[in-house]
């Protein structure tokens, strides 16, 4: 495509040659002829005019000195909208592969792709253009939406349903049994886990990541959320809307995020929390069960609001001082004590 | 089945008319006509009589007004028993899919479930009435008990050992190698990792939880012990009887958790730790290599008695309060000293 | 094998009967007629007089008072060389089984084994004696060196590249999409996520490991490291050689690891942190983004020098006694006050 294609696409303008062809997207040093970069910060505008990209995609109101760019107001966000355009996710031809095990009753779609080794069960419905990769196992009733990538391994076992233009990466579990248990005289019993679980459009679950079903309802994956890898979803969770999770993070059962809250990495959250919306999580935070986490920003375990958390460490590390200071105040006294000892004498 | 069953069942009888059907459990807004629920915690009892549920499973002693209770001692544990015979695990009916690669001796019992996909290696065991599912694959010598229910993807390693009625989730990682290395002059040599696993009846493991075999012994998972999605279970742990871990808590090689311990999520174990019998350890725990955990409740990294943790944190947030007691007191010292150095002029 | 074969294997000569056969390694305690044992700590001296293994290696310069001994500087490393020799990975006969989907194009070296249900996509090439297991899945444009083993279930996304003599354990994930987002008005667009992953020779990753493709660039896991179950590495991370990094640690996107760290388990990396040659980080700690982590020992969340650590942690345990000396010295500058204020009188 040409500058000019790329720059209507994200309602801009070309300063330079117009017609110069782009074939892919690339880093401000990977990026050689045929490619287009972009830039954001100030600090890597002088690597910027080093580039050797075709063209770059730079921020309003700065002229950079390079013969083609294209100038916005969110750079990153231009490119990421051109790289879609330029480097669309891989579209497998249409296929059943022979040895796809496939309910006789399950409904597949029209331009769908089914993999080597996998299965789909009873009553099943694999939406339109949708691709299952290898050796994905769906399980008995269901529903799989339109434009989906299903990568190989992925699991969702019977009754699950998923809307459209999902991304599974490999590994995925989607609705194994919560974790609940009640304790009798001679061990657990399995409290009942018999719910499902709704993951919503436009949601992509990183590789190894696991949600498993409602025990008794459902557990829910608001449309255009996102989670990393190696998350981990209990029953009856309810994650929002446009909710971004960083890997590793465990949710414990019943919690709710609202929507439009940024999870870091590895946090915990007890059960029945409630996370506000527009509420932002440190990496690593420890949110106590049945916690309400307003909006803001919040940080440490267990939580407390980012202000505060680096208030308190910064005395933790004045404590050696505090020692100090203390030493000095007992040998004052003394010295006071023993002064008016020596008067009284 | 009517309720006068179920009430049998649980050993209790109907308070209403016995006769009533009952075909599921639901929670006490999710119930409606046909279905059983129960309550326990007296701030719901106001809600358990607007539910539209057919029977209420209810505490002793306590008298709500709704036409069908079962009165019991502990009504989440009669609700799970219930939930047991009213929604039993899937049994699928015995086949072994003509795709799955067995090899020639191993043996298969009777009603055994073999899905699509599967592979059962030389030499393997596979206890009747034990359901495989799709894509599983049991390595050679393997010994899988009866009435298990291994879900799909899930890999068991040459040689290891499964007990009766124990439940694999999809993704579980059996048998791998343990993580032990030797430094030698050119990098690391592997510390050989030719030991067991042995899981035990009544095991649960959630899923792509993995557990390490031995280096040179055993790895173990006692009887009735349930562990949550993405465990780490490192080589020559011995995890004994109803044990009960939380998601993505990681435990490195050779601890011991004895019998009826209680661990939470993300808690890490260093190596050759020994968690007594009845310790509960509070979820991002930490434990240093070589800690012996007593019995009582644990919290914070590395892990200290709950009390004693509630306490230091409870000083930590006071600091900022001994600053301004410091100021103070430095203040009044400050004045003293002047006063006697006036009396002195 | 002769225990004066396993001896000069490497580099020393048996005090005792140098013709006895040994077949096995096994522990100190586990050890029988036949296996070889090792003892390095003095502590177990007594336990390895009694240990009936017909061959112990003992450190240098310790006599012990056993039949047949083999003394090295570094009786562990030489048991793990000898059991390289007794022990070797399984080698399974070369076989391409009959259910393997392989693309015409795709290059497989001699005595290759490739189990059931295994795919190799178009283009790709697997190196001489590679073993890849039932269910692996190697996607398009893959390279696979010499000598790996790909464990069940094993997933390699297209374009990845693997070394020689790598291990991949069960689930482990190469190349999944990294996570990487643009906010625009509507929710999240992906930045593009359409670099690639290299994996250089002696590699082994644990069971459930993901390894995120870079974005724009490449992830890279350099020679001779070794990553434990459930690690996490995110898009363009570069970690160097001989790296070590202990089960569920989770690294952000473009952080770098130079050679021969050691890092614990459950630690978290923020974005672009540089840990550099040498450092050892312990488990659970946290590093906060962007970080430079120099050579040395450090702990923690944010993470400290050990040193700091310990005493910041000493110090927070006195907080009770820093409580009690502010109350006395409140009380002592009080009475000092009030004999002051006598005096006036």
């Amino acid at each position: 495509m040409t500058v000019s294609e790329l720059a209507a696409h994200v309602g801009s303008r070309v300063t330079g040659d117009g017609s110069v062809l782009i074939a892919g997207v690339g880093s401000l040093d990977s990026a050689g002829e045929g490619d287009i970069s972009y830039v954001e910060d100030e600090k890597f505008f002088e690597a910027a005019n080093q580039s050797r990209a075709s063209c770059l995609i730079v921020p309003e109101k700065v002229a950079l000195d390079f013969p083609c760019q294209i100038q916005v107001k969110n750079p990153k966000l231009a490119f990421a909208l051109i790289a879609e355009v330029l480097h669309p996710p891989k579209q497998r031809a249409p296929e059943i592969h022979s040895s796809a095990v496939i309910a006789k009753d399950a409904k597949i779609g029209s331009d769908v792709f089914i993999g080597a080794f996998v299965c789909v069960g009873e009553n099943s419905t694999i939406g339109d253009r949708t691709q299952i990769r290898a050796g994905a196992k769906i399980g008995d009733n269901v529903t799989v939406g339109t434009d989906c990538v299903i990568h190989p391994n992925v699991f969702i076992e019977d009754g699950m349903v998923i809307g459209d233009r999902v991304i599974l990466h490999a590994g995925v579990v989607i609705g194994a049994d919560g974790f609940g248990y009640v304790r009798g005289d001679m061990g657990y019993h399995k409290f009942p886990q018999i719910g499902t679980v709704i993951i919503e459009d436009d949601v992509e679950l990183g590789a190894n990541t696991t949600v498993d079903r409602g025990a008794l309802g459902r557990t829910r994956i608001g449309k255009g959320t996102k989670l990393d890898n190696l998350v981990h979803v209990g029953h009856n969770c309810d994650i929002g809307e446009r909710v971004v999770i960083a890997a590793q993070t465990g949710i414990s059962g019943s919690v709710t995020i609202e929507d439009d809250c940024v999870i870091g990495g590895q946090v915990g959250f007890g059960d029945h929390v409630l996370v506000q919306s527009g509420a932002v999580i440190g990496s690593k935070a420890g949110v106590l069960p049945g916690k309400i986490v307003r909006p803001g920003v919040w940080w440490g375990i267990p939580i407390q609001p980012l202000d505060e958390y680096k208030r308190l460490n910064a005395h933790i590390s004045r404590l050696p001082h505090v020692r100090e200071q203390i030493k000095d105040l007992t040998e004052r006294i003394k010295t006071l004590e023993q002064q008016l000892l020596k008067r009284d004498e």
